[in-house]
């Protein structure tokens, strides 16, 4: 079964919540960071932690590699290995790398995250230089059965800029930027769809403009979505409802309100380990599981 | 000194050349390959020889990072081991990484570039996501006195599918996408000049597009330019030499054509090492350098 297939079914059985493990060490309890033997190996016990706490209430996850290059080639130990714990437990996870460069040099990338060390299910694109920055993934996922989010219309302050600039363009008929893209994505998803009605390839879709969702959701309808802007860039559950189709056809990431939950919960003064983390964070993913549950 | 300058000085003194370290396992000499404990370990060595035979020629260098992920941590070992032989050298790298993130993770992913293991002089960056995804390297940039290079007009085939779609918005005057980018960085270079009137960040402007090339250069006259395209993609020293001003303000970048020299030079039936590629690369790299030197 190909994997845009079974992120279908894992959302049908474990809800839509895709939690991301963008786990930077000031996110981890004290005594924890102090016992490891780097901040890496910290982060690494956290996450391990964190997944088995709530694997079977997400639908999938994320890790955001940013936070683990930044550690260097510890950092990206750790994220091999988190990888690695995400896919044992048999659930999905997302490689957020944002990775975007052509030919040979795509088709490298691709074998990075598709195989090896580095192996995930996904991994999210950025395709600024053009389709050929595309579709060189899009033969690897095929051999291997693996997807991608490709960036389309993000949540972040900034997504502006480029993405609604207003086109007039007589090689398309679309009105801005990230409508091109869409377009391009829903053309190739129509000729490599999975069993569920989803192209093999989805796109990212920001739930922080709440007056485009549905118009976006209608118009893509063969693509399935990953929904960032939950929570800290101010989209609730009503505007990530939007985004989804049938009750499925989406994945909303939270990071950061659920991996540091647990800092609302400690008890004033008392230190707290991960084990104290990981049962805030599953109740902090079942809610925001039940949210969004409760208005589709 | 800021490195937009040292970049300024090195060309003056040792020409256009930027060497692309893209190597594969499979560009290595054969005996070289087979000696090594590893490919990661085998394209270090060889990385070493060519950087011996070349850093008084080159003006800098290009690492293709996704060479190295695909190798997986052994590999990224490889290539924090290349940055650091490199930089021991006194000569200059651009960590060819086209990252394209926002907020706080552009700045955990600025920490990793611009230090630690994965310490390189300059970047490069995609912009599809918006200005946020730039500005968080800025600041950090002018903190550790490092620059990047932005994605405006690439080299690639597919580089019209977005880059160049044609705009009517009134928020720019810009005429197409690429423009919008090329102007707002521009405009950043305004505000963080260096010495010699360029920006402490550039752009990336590919050497394939003739017609384009001298309106670009004469409309980012504050912005030096990371110029690929040159040799396999069709750009030659004139196409180039388009996008230097005053005989600066712009590397040239070439990879494959100097790091497998070797291979037309291999007399029939011999084996040959990384000493007989890393001459051969020198008399490439030279050859070059003369020729851009010829035509401006």
């Amino acid at each position: 079964m190909i994997n845009i297939d079974k992120l279908y079914e894992s959302i049908q059985a474990k809800g839509h919540v895709c939690l991301g493990l963008d786990t930077a060490a000031e996110y981890l309890p004290d005594i924890e960071r102090k016992k490891a033997v780097n901040d890496a190996q910290a982060v690494l016990a956290f996450n391990r932690s964190l997944i088995d706490a709530t694997y079977d209430v997400t639908g999938c996850y994320k890790v955001q590699i940013a936070y683990y290059e930044e550690m260097g080639i510890a950092g990206l130990t750790a994220y091999a290995e988190t990888l690695k714990y995400i896919r044992s437990k048999g659930s999905l996870v997302i490689a957020d790398i944002k990775r975007g460069d052509i030919a040979d040099t795509a088709t490298r990338y691709a074998r990075a995250h598709f195989n090896g060390d580095f192996e995930a299910d996904f991994v999210t694109l950025s395709p600024y230089m053009g389709m050929d920055s595309i579709e060189p993934w899009l033969k690897e996922a095929k051999q291997h059965g693996k997807g991608a989010f490709v960036l389309v219309r993000t949540s972040n302050p900034g997504n502006n800029d480029f993405q609604k600039l207003s086109l007039n363009d007589p090689k398309t008929e679309q009105k801005c930027l990230y409508k091109v893209v869409g377009k391009k994505m829903s053309d190739i998803a129509d000729n490599n769809i999975g069993k569920y009605g989803y192209g093999i390839f989805g796109i990212v879709v920001g739930c922080t403009e709440k007056e485009e969702a549905a118009e976006i959701r209608k118009e893509y309808s063969n693509l399935f979505f990953l929904i960032p802007g939950y929570g800290a860039q101010g989209g609730g559950a009503a505007e990530a409802a939007l985004l989804l189709q049938k009750g499925n056809g989406g994945v909303v990431n939270a990071s950061r309100s659920i991996i540091t939950a647990w800092k609302s919960e400690k008890p004033e003064g008392k230190e707290i380990d991960n084990q104290f983390a990981a049962e805030a964070a599953r109740r902090a993913a079942i809610k925001m599981r039940d949210e969004i549950k409760g208005v589709i």
